[in-house]
């Protein structure tokens, strides 16, 4: 059973709505063990978070080494009701594969897993036919709610180990209409902090006893959030800046209130790094300030920073393996919101390929199961490429 | 007993805490009976509030009519094992009456109890020689709180018995440092409102598929607020615009939120009306908005409107009356927070004199026994040149 649609179907049926496992990853290690793979379960806690279960499968122990990476969590069905089958069902209907993790991510992982069990038979069970290269699976059941028992902790287990990466695919749905239009090769950083604005309180009857931080808080909302920070690079669209609240919280309508806050969130390029970010802002509200008005900024941790993978040979041969499948020469693409490559990305250059993510977390998510079988070759010339 | 320290201790023994009366009325009702007025009390009702005790009393029946106005409930004592004395005793110590009411406005009432029985037992028991003249009081025990059982409503029952009035004093301290420093001939209105603006809910990372409100909310507070709305009047200081709150609501970092609103007050003097003034706003931010923000306002139902009495024979009269009795030229002010007189003002011309009010509403609140001589005898000089 090394066919995408089966796997896919057997991982459907187990409900792993993040953080269960529902037996998924047990799907996997079965699957892997079979053609030769060395299996480990690693689980990771953290106070007030559950405890998750994660997968590391390698099979060869020489580079090159490429991983695929990705995870067997998936979000809640919503209204099962609603869904026109079984969420948790697996069913095919006039060609089209549903349920839950159908794109994201269930059907990515089948395909990849199948590709690798195709590509090692047709090779005598190695990687490559010379007996050398590294093939592995880094799958997580941590990625939809707070990624904190997942990926990023599974990276620093291998680490130690002496585990070495030199290429990741992670086969998240990175396609927006077609398979084959988008390569996800970098994500823009992402930090938040809060703008505090003091003012001194008082009645609205003596304005001159008073200091209202609410037209100053607007004044520096709109001195740093009107001129952009950049006007994008050679791989990303523009850095972006948004005010997501600004608070005060006074129910008297006598009263001038005392303080106001503002929170913002910043998705930013690799014309920044987190510190040079943090100092443009600064520099700005500073001059936005002048000597009148007392603000500050708190910034929230953030473990989400900007990266990249330059095109260059392990780009070009991925895309060549998709212009060959689809047809389609893909774009390269830093747009959308984040995923675990941000963690990868410390450790190895990594693409994101997978499936057409449109119905990804909705009612009735789906794959046509030719879109299966035509990313399973994708995988499959990606792996003749890289062992070539 | 018709000095205004024996009334004025007797009135704060009361312990008349809003909406309490606690025997307050009585006072004043024992004394006016036995000089030959006629009293009413009145209860008035409304769902949600306490039911409170006012009391008209007038003697005459024929004009010029001048009415005294007041209060007999206080603010609560706050923490009363800080007071000197108790603040319910009336305890005069170094010749300065201690209690919570002894200058707002307990011993303002006194006053003018004290001030019209001497004037009347000086003119054989008529407020004028000749049989003329009507002189009475408006009193309420209900202006600290809420103010809707109380004047505006004793007012319109007095309207609806064919009373009609003259002139007002309403013996409210008004004095900023000492006695006869400030007469208040009026008070600007008061407006409040709430901004809203309407945005499209999205993601951080996908702006140009929302619209933030947070930055547009800005704008127009900074459109509204920064320019002023008038420069002031012949009698009033400038109208002024506060905003007071700006609030969204959103806790997620990720996402652009859907709506913000922010609440404003306004005090604004007679360069306005009500409907003037909320046309001024509305052009001001329809001109913010453009043909891109969607915005409007809701406006709070208000009954603080603008009222001025206009410098004339009646606050020549009162300015006489200080002058001669404390060697002082009042000013003519119309500054500082609201009263009854906004509804008074209704009815006829009001002037506000009292005590000085630098100690009330706080612990210790008191008033010279040698100020409540002098306001008596202020109060007497302006029924002498009323009546003359």
């Amino acid at each position: 059973m090394t066919d995408a649609l089966s796997i896919a179907r057997d991982l459907i049926r187990c409900p792993s709505v993040t953080p269960a496992d529902a037996g998924a990853l047990g799907v996997l290690e079965e699957l892997l063990n079979a053609a030769g793979f060395t299996c480990h379960r690693v689980t990771f806690s953290e106070e007030g978070t559950a405890d998750v279960d994660n997968l590391y499968a390698r099979i060869g122990s020489e580079g090159p080494h490429i991983t695929f990476a990705g995870h067997t969590d998936v979000v809640p069905p919503g209204d099962e009701s609603a869904w026109s089958v079984g969420a948790f069902s697996g069913e095919v209907k006039d060609g089209v594969l549903h349920g839950r993790g159908a794109v994201d991510m269930k059907g990515g992982i089948a395909c990849s897993v199948a590709a690798v069990l195709q590509h090692l038979a047709a090779n005598g069970g190695k990687p490559r036919s010379d007996g050398k290269g590294s093939i592995s699976f880094l799958i997580t059941g941590d990625e939809e709610d707070v990624s904190i028992n997942g990926t990023i902790k599974l990276l620093k287990w291998a680490a130690g180990r002496g585990e070495k990466f030199d290429h990741c695919v992670l086969g998240e749905p990175s396609n927006v209409e077609t398979l084959g239009d988008t390569i996800k090769v970098g994500r823009r950083g992402s930090q938040s902090g809060t703008l505090y604005v003091e003012g001194v309180q008082g009645h609205v009857a003596y304005p001159h006893r008073a200091s209202n931080p609410v037209p100053d808080i607007s004044r520096l909302i709109v001195a740093i959030s009107d001129e952009p920070l950049d006007h994008g690079s050679a791989q990303f669209q523009a850095s972006n800046l948004e005010f997501t609240s600004v608070d005060v919280g006074n129910k008297a309508s006598n009263v001038i209130p005392g303080e106001a806050r503002a929170k913002f969130n910043i998705r930013y390029n690799d014309n920044h790094t987190q510190a040079s970010l943090r100092e443009l802002v600064e520099t700005r509200l500073a001059k936005a300030c002048g000597n009148r008005i007392k603000a500050r900024i708190v910034w929230e941790p953030s473990n989400s920073n900007v990266f990249v993978t330059k095109p260059g040979p392990f780009t070009d041969l991925a895309v060549a393996a998709i212009e060959e499948m689809t047809g389609r020469k893909p774009e390269l693409s830093t747009s959308g919101g984040t995923s675990d490559a941000r963690f990868i990305s410390s450790y190895c250059p990594v693409i994101e390929f997978g499936l057409v993510g449109q119905t990804m977390h909705q009612i009735d998510e789906r794959v046509p199961v030719a879109d299966l079988e035509k990313l399973t070759k994708v995988y499959r010339g990606i792996l003749a490429r890289y062992f070539a």
